[in-house]
């Protein structure tokens, strides 16, 4: 790296719904690809950016992080500010500062941070489709939170991730999961030191169909224990999760 | 009208974002346009939908309330499932049932259910943008508070309109109008039996002049009186207004 570059980081916050995930596609936008934009128009210079999370197409974040490389001469907490004006309105920089030129977002102790909204209501309400998952029929949010509490601690996720080759040891630590509703609303909200690709989305099918009767809250235990994929329910939605957080340990 | 034409009512809720408010429009997609062809594809007749409030561009309803007249044969009940096969997610009928051929949604006494969403926040969270206003500096909602009670009862409110040719008797009376933060979000719920063009808009702004501290709570009061459009402020953005409720007394 040259000299006089500084490595800046960035919390993002974005609307996924018109976009095809935050990781570059050869077809279709993404939030990496107006990140890069927006900082080539700033910097007069084309850079790449890493995030923390590859959040899938259609999924929301309030707090991803990513870093990029620059000799730009800027104070570093005035890059979000820059930024944004450049930025469609779906996309926001919350906030940017310094980081040493060796801190990577994706490999580093870290705490995430995820919620799954379901709207829990006889009616689509037009105003939370983008945000959240639609579900008809009731919900027992206590099954659901007594369901949970069976995935809470270290497990090998094996049954509540979709199989990725080059991911081999599945064992992850979750911290709390809580399942919370307000009025129509429920939020299953979950924290961890890492997930699997598609576990939270896994997860929160399980939990509805704990939550309307179909499978007991201790059955989440014997799936947990088959450690296969076939075990657990299919894959919520999108636009329900949210990643909420990250936070660096 | 036909001997065997009923009148059909529908609760309609709908995302105003893309839409160019609820009344036809010759240039724009408006959400009576909507229904209209959805009602086409369903009886394979055109009709004439009469909607009880007519929202502008951008502006969201939960609640909005609307008529049609047909001699198709299904219960009436039925309809707002039918409907909602054919319209967008953004738009959705929660109800309908069959009403007296002669009552139309306009003509009748009524309670209306307004809410002002405004975001207060020092970060305009793209998860919010759609359906609140974004107001960085921070608002005082007990003063809000304060200045709303000064509108609530029967008052002159020519100062708190935008003038239309044919509107003379510009009182009305509001019964309750509460300013309530929960975290980032302050929202004005105001109740009354009518409401003159652009009102809850213009009331919306006034009371963030007050929240921001730049006009005092009973200032309101001096602006009320003096029943003059210019004594008040603008009109607030149309994404922070959904019109949650019409009450038929």
């Amino acid at each position: 790296m040259e000299q006089n570059k500084r490595r800046i980081r960035l919390k993002v916050a974005y609307d996924g719904t018109n976009y095809c995930g935050w990781q570059l596609q050869p077809n279709g936008n993404t939030v990496q690809a107006e990140l890069e934009k927006a900082l080539e128009s700033l910097l007069k210079e084309k850079v790449r950016i890493h995030g923390a999370s590859r959040t899938d197409a259609g999924v929301h974040a309030l707090g991803n992080v990513a870093v990029f490389d620059t000799s730009f001469r800027m104070e570093a907490s005035r890059f979000a500010f820059a930024l944004n004006t450049y930025l469609p309105p779906d996309i926001r920089i919350r906030c940017s500062d310094e980081v040493p030129c060796d801190w990577h977002p994706r490999f580093q102790e870290m705490v995430k941070t995820y919620a799954y909204n379901i709207c829990n209501s006889t009616f689509p309400d037009p105003l939370k489709r983008l945000y959240s998952f639609f579900y008809h029929y009731p919900l027992n949010e206590s099954a659901m939170q007594e369901a949970a509490s069976f995935l809470v601690g270290t497990h090998d996720f094996t049954s509540f991730c979709t199989m990725q080759p080059n991911v081999h040891d599945r064992v992850r630590t979750i911290y709390s999961m809580d399942v919370i509703r307000d009025g129509d609303m429920i939020t299953i909200r979950v924290t961890g030191n890492g997930f699997l690709y598609n576990m939270v989305r896994i997860i929160a099918v399980t939990l509805i169909r704990v939550g309307g009767g179909f499978i007991k809250p201790e059955e989440v235990r014997t799936i947990l224990e088959a450690k296969d994929r076939e075990a657990a329910a299919e894959t919520a939605r999108p636009e329900g999760l949210t990643l909420e957080e990250i936070r660096y340990v």
